[in-house]
């Protein structure tokens, strides 16, 4: 992870043509101040942030953003969907306009690095660009997508996949989407306004933390990312019998509970049987009434299922359901499983910003190896309008969605450094 | 459940010497209006009934609840843990009170039966007796106890349990049982007042739903319940590790759900494999975060265990505790099961009045089992100050704690002519 001034005045000279400013690196202390600053947006007493979409804090943290990409000499507005969007144009006026970016908001509980790190570092791009005089061929356009963490609203809204059933759902502020994109100031009758057409952009990157421990433990630099694994929620609903757990014998219950928890291990099990990189997930549970001297009567849990194929998603939903079917009948309780909007398809990258960015990487003396993102994000949506190309830097330990989550500010000014030189490569290649 | 004029007239005269009023009877009409009359106080649009303790309707329906006291001769005041007493004196000065009663107080979107039907026929039991002039040896005591289904509280201030902790405990009205006493007239700094010695009472008789479907399902008159069971509730905190539930590979993941699957299966396990009418429930569940997108990294959960025998308790405690100990040496997460305080050791009812129970139903024509209680009661508490018994009346398909709980008019009046005879009996008794 170590770069030498000898060596990088070697690469500079051998790639001189391409890399007209090819000594161009981003400011990796002031990026490093604003993680920490933007931070504080929500923090509690013990250090940890909760930032959460819709939230106070979002609001604030979000300002604070748009206060940042107003600095780096962006035009800045809020899109209907609550998108930020930052604009330069380029010295080429027939051009379209390449775009980076990502989000701040977080999960509940989540980490100062998920999302916040390609925000910040393409504002930092922007801004070492705006220091260095540096003028693009085509417009630049930054974006802070909106409420990526309850299901990539944003950036679905761009690509026009923000259906109507998606805008009742509320996050844990209490919050609808509808509500939160007034909220953040959208505007959600004017929604068809955003959507991008195939076309409308040159091309789309998107830095961000591997939230895998890939990377970490294999102390590589880079990752260039293959593709975007496709994620199909479900809500699974179980029916049993609420009755006093006092004086219903054992042998005549319909206990809810108990057919969720088959169901939770068939759902692992299910993903332990089938070869792959598929992962299989129950992350929330409900169980009603909830007392504990009363059988629960009802259960509503998540199923996540995510594959970069389709059809191996449909066959391990396949294997899950007929589990499902093998308790109703043991248990005597019903299960209704219904897919839930605001999931994604698997999304490939583009192949020759791909090369792209590995070629960047090797230029700069950083390792790499190509990967797939187990995570949804930004891009995948991004994928359907654009050429779309991700960089991914390492996160210690593999942890991420927790306080815990870490990258460490060398990692991050690499991949900004990526970022920043394969925005200039696919700028001079139209 | 039928009862012939020529077969009880044959009864009364085989056994005069006893039944000094044998041919008494209450009002089963008067009982069943008295029902209705009380299910209104909470009603609402949907004709279901919410009276939990503390509530407005809890309030306004003890009001209505004293009046029907004082109509039948009993004078009425409420003591410090906001229990209503009422009163009457016996013809012997030295003898102690034969005590008998329930509470009207529900569970959220409970029934208008449990604990109902004692309370309304201990009631009619004295009015019965007042209209036939009848004077017993004994004072008589009814009491209403005070929020019953927050745990248990007015019968174990009377048995001088109710702690500290447990007056902060807040139900569903969201008022703490320091405010709901002070509500309901009562004074909690006059607590210590109310607590009775060992002996104070001649006996204590209670009334009440079976909340099961014993009865109702082989056709039987009357409950003798030989004992109440004990009650033992834990929290159970198992912690895993949080991650995203995209980057996470299935072979890396610590998760608190899945773990928590194992544990509620290992209950029902342990329960079924172990021959007796113990019953082991897990009610409660909470997953953190909570999201379909991140692996629980902590899951908190309630275990119940119910048995008439203390010992049995603990040895289905511990076989659950090993397969916890199983659980987090297999997944990898820890488990912390701690008892929370506020429930009921078993308590065994008085083998002479269970007998006296038995044998009045027998004259009354009516059939019976015995059995045992798998709710608790406020009985429980009382077997600690006096010779206590219970009796059962069948509930309709077993259903309690519901909207759907029912006891028909006769198996009611059928009970409460079962507490009116036996009162008679141990009123001769001394």
């Amino acid at each position: 992870m170590k770069r030498h001034l000898l060596s990088w005045l070697i690469i500079s000279l051998l790639y001189s043509p391409l890399f007209a400013q090819s000594g161009l690196q981003v400011n990796q202390e002031r990026l490093e101040e604003q993680l920490k600053t933007l931070a504080t947006y929500g923090q509690r007493e013990d250090g940890t942030t909760n930032r959460v979409a819709f939230s106070e804090a979002d609001i604030k943290g979000r300002a604070y953003v748009m206060q940042l990409m107003r600095d780096a000499g962006l035009e800045v507005h809020i899109d209907a969907a609550a998108n930020i969007i930052g604009r330069k144009p380029g010295t080429e006026k027939k051009l379209k306009p390449l775009s980076t970016g990502s989000h701040i908001d977080m999960v509940p509980d989540g980490g100062n690095y998920d999302g916040i790190v390609g925000s910040l570092a393409a504002i930092e791009v922007v801004k070492t660009l705006q220091e260095n005089n540096i003028r693009t061929r085509h417009p630049l356009e930054v974006i802070i997508f909106s409420n990526e963490e309850g299901g990539v609203m944003g950036s679905r809204a761009l690509a026009g996949k923000l259906g109507k059933d998606a805008l009742k759902v509320r996050n844990s502020t209490g919050y609808s989407m509808a509500e939160g994109i007034q909220r953040l100031g959208g505007d959600t009758t004017r929604l068809g306004e955003v959507i991008r057409k195939k076309g409308d952009l040159a091309a789309f990157l998107e830095l961000h933390i591997e939230q895998g421990g890939i990377l970490d433990q294999n102390d590589e630099d880079i990752g260039v990312v293959e593709g975007i694994v496709g994620i199909k929620w479900w809500e699974v609903v179980i029916r049993g019998k609420a009755n006093h757990a006092g004086t219903t014998p054992m042998d005549q219950r319909a206990d809810a509970l108990l057919s969720a928890a088959h169901f939770i291990i068939a759902v692992n099990d299910v993903a332990l049987a089938n070869e792959g990189k598929h992962v299989c997930t129950v992350g929330r549970i409900v169980a009603k009434p909830g007392a504990p001297n009363v059988i629960p009567g009802e259960v509503i849990l998540s199923l996540e299922i995510r594959d970069l194929s389709m059809e191996k998603m449909d066959m391990l939903y396949g294997q899950i359901k007929d589990k499902a079917t093998d308790i109703e009948n043991k248990i005597g309780t019903t299960f209704t499983i219904s897919p839930i909007d605001g999931t994604g398809d698997p999304a490939l990258t583009d192949p020759e910003i791909r090369e792209l960015i590995r070629s960047t990487a090797t230029k700069l003396g950083l390792s790499h190896r190509h990967m797939q993102s187990g995570a949804g994000h930004d891009a995948q949506d991004m994928a359907l309008l654009a050429p779309t190309g991700m960089i991914f830097v390492p996160s210690k330990d593999g942890i991420s969605h927790s306080p815990a989550e870490y990258s460490s500010p060398e990692d991050i000014a690499n991949g900004a450094n990526v970022l920043l030189h394969t925005l200039l490569q696919l700028d001079q290649g139209q």
